[in-house]
């Protein structure tokens, strides 16, 4: 019986030792008995030297095969994006050869190609290293997010996308036919994780989110990767926004450390958190001037960061106690109001990033509130049943994944931050 | 302005020293001038001893803040499910009082409540310690797996789950209407991660999959996590299996290191994995008298388990070679044949856990595959577009989440593996 072993997978490499790698061609220069690669490796893009006749079908986007020696540093501390290892190539092997060129090109310093074409094209632009080097923080963020959370002692969930009622219940929900009912998808995992709070005490998880956003912006998909927490017994809100600074704090500080190249190439800087400025909603809307609308427009988001950032330095803002006709059903009141909530968005260069707060952690009045908002509780019954048999008081919040990345390295357009993007008019590839 | 800092949030605890918790009750045994509360923390059960009168409000699932002094191990140390902590109150508070009593009982050693009542009260059945310590280790599965394929290089990826075209382009398929337009659920990220290949070379997920099972059985379910991973240049599909091989040996010793007494409440062992045996399709069928089918069913995937696991004492083997026409469209058939694939299952214990393989890469075979079988190449034109400018000759695999938990566990059924289950007759909670 032929049997399949467990060998260590990656070849220790280091200047002058042999080296044996496959890849595929990033550029190719062809001079005259000499010839230049570009190969792009696992979290690495090397330069090799080809001494000879360029075998058959070597093309740029080829995969080959590469032997040969190391003649700078090792490949293991080699940036995404550097040509920190080349190699003397001694044998070169063509394993794959693309049947036309690129419709784009991806050796440029930047994507010449414009807007639509960069989606059109969407597996191609991805080989180009300022793009890779957006999903290198991207991972980054997600690991340092995941890091912080398990050292807090949170557990990761996975909560289902398919429900029945939309967690806000309202419009912007995608419906299908789910063995003959009616089902929804996820707008979030906000039910799901309330209710883990009684059993784990403290989760988060990391997964899809769906909207039918009607309005095509430059800030919204149809289809995102939320981050989300919730964690009890809390004491009030603001123990969630103290778990907010530390774990972006973590989350940050994972992205300086590791992706100093992506960030260099994409001239993005990373802020250390300490302490992040808090302010009340109706301070806020007086600060700035704004109008006396229930929300921060995106332009008052922009007014009241600049303001904050030229007093305090800080490039994040807490918002808290927004009123609560613009805050969910599931929404603490401030005890003894009906207007202001225990809750908060997180503003990060002029965008919100977060929404949170502390929840309705008792069903009767859980009850009292849907039914005052025009919703019919039984709709809800497996939810608030669960708060009837006891839920801690609890809190937490949701992050997007794409929209944190966006703003961290200063890109325009959230689409940018989303591998294969998802709007009102995409819905390939 | 009021600011949030970043603190330090667990408290080091040490026997003797003060402690300050927040947990909900899990257990209340109130004696005559004493009372025990077994508490539920974040990753941990304790025992409080209170001496002195029940504060009103206490009962079995409220949540408390507990001062007072540690009198045995370290909080860090005690198992989820062992009162290796135990701590004797001087302050006992009230945080939250349920107004119900549970409806199933979490405080036995077994739940016994019955199959559906388990599910229609899944936010309370998470709270039963054995229930949790499943998990516990899918947790550890998972952190194994993200772990061991970092390591390899890999690149994490959220992949679409709306898309134009279900993968496997059969039935099976959810449908709903998106912004006037028919779009599907992803069954699988399949696509996305071999369009990835070209990019990132290795890539991985772990999401959402979703599959209109119309048949309800133990080991299926209609909403699932997926762990997916891709991987080129490869020279051979067994290279998958050997990177599957070295996964899984990496994912099974995180369990063992960090889920001991997990594994122990629910009677498990998780073997070493050195070495898998694999078999041909054929001969696989030949050494258990199989039928003549081309696929091996659930009865003979347990009896080929028990035969390899007799001769070799391995729980795993690798089924190899397949049909080609049990295999989807993107499969590469072994050269020169067209009823071989290059193709592989795991089985575990009797039950399938991973499919995989090595994938058509250039788009000349692909099409001609697809028109092959009759479906039409140009609803995948977005995809085998890519292979014309160059993709390299890849494989992967995919594992489901909770069935990999059930088969590691002994669970009888997936559900137990699954933290809201989704079925054919289940949409809520």
């Amino acid at each position: 019986m032929l049997a399949i072993h467990s060998h260590p997978a990656r070849p220790t490499l280091a200047v002058d030792e042999a080296i044996s790698v496959r890849g595929v061609v990033h550029r190719l220069r062809a001079l005259r008995g000499v010839a230049f690669l570009h190969l792009r490796l696992p979290e690495a893009l090397i330069q090799v030297v080809w001494e000879g006749s360029l075998p058959p079908g070597l093309r740029e986007q080829s995969a080959v095969a590469v032997s040969g020696r190391c003649v700078s540093a090792r490949l293991r501390e080699a940036a995404l994006t550097h040509r920190t290892l080349e190699v003397r190539a001694t044998a070169l092997e063509v394993l794959s050869t693309p049947s036309q060129p690129m419709p784009i090109d991806v050796t440029k310093p930047t994507l010449s190609a414009g807007g639509a074409a960069v989606y059109d094209h969407r597996a191609l632009s991805l080989r180009h290293p300022r793009v890779q080097a957006v999903f290198r923080v991207q991972q980054a963020v997600l690991c340092g997010f995941r890091e912080a959370l398990f050292a807090e002692g949170f557990t990761e969930i996975h909560s289902p996308k398919l429900g029945a009622e939309g967690a806000e219940g309202g419009a912007e929900v995608f419906e299908l036919e789910y063995f003959g009912r009616r089902a929804t998808l996820a707008q979030s995992p906000q039910l799901y994780k309330e209710l883990c709070t009684g059993a784990f005490l403290r989760v988060f998880e990391v997964g899809p989110v769906f909207r039918a956003e009607k309005h095509a912006t430059s800030r919204h998909l149809a289809e995102y990767t939320s981050l989300d927490l919730e964690m009890g017994p809390i004491a009030s809100f603001t123990e969630v926004m103290a778990m907010q600074v530390r774990v972006l704090a973590h989350t940050f500080g994972r992205v300086r450390q590791t992706c100093g190249h992506a960030l260099e190439l994409l001239g993005a800087s990373v802020p250390e958190v300490v302490c992040v400025p808090a302010i009340p909603f109706a301070e806020a809307k007086a600060r700035i001037g704004g109008s006396a609308t229930p929300d921060l427009s995106p332009a008052e988001e922009q007014a009241l960061c600049r303001s904050v950032c030229e007093e305090t330095g800080s490039e994040l803002v807490f918002v808290t106690h927004y009123p609560s006709s613009k805050r969910p059903f599931y929404t603490m009141d401030v005890p003894g109001s009906e207007h202001e909530t225990c809750s908060f968005d997180l503003l990060f260069r002029g965008v919100e990033i977060t929404t949170g707060g502390q929840r309705i952690h008792e069903r009767e009045a859980l009850v009292a509130k849907l039914a005052a908002r025009g919703m019919n509780p039984d709709a809800f019954a497996f939810f608030h049943a669960t708060h009837g048999y006891g839920l801690p008081p609890h809190g937490g919040l949701g992050m997007g994944l794409e929209r944190l990345t966006a703003q961290l390295l200063g890109l325009a357009n959230i689409r940018e931050a989303c591998l294969f993007p998802r709007d009102r008019s995409r819905l390939t590839p």
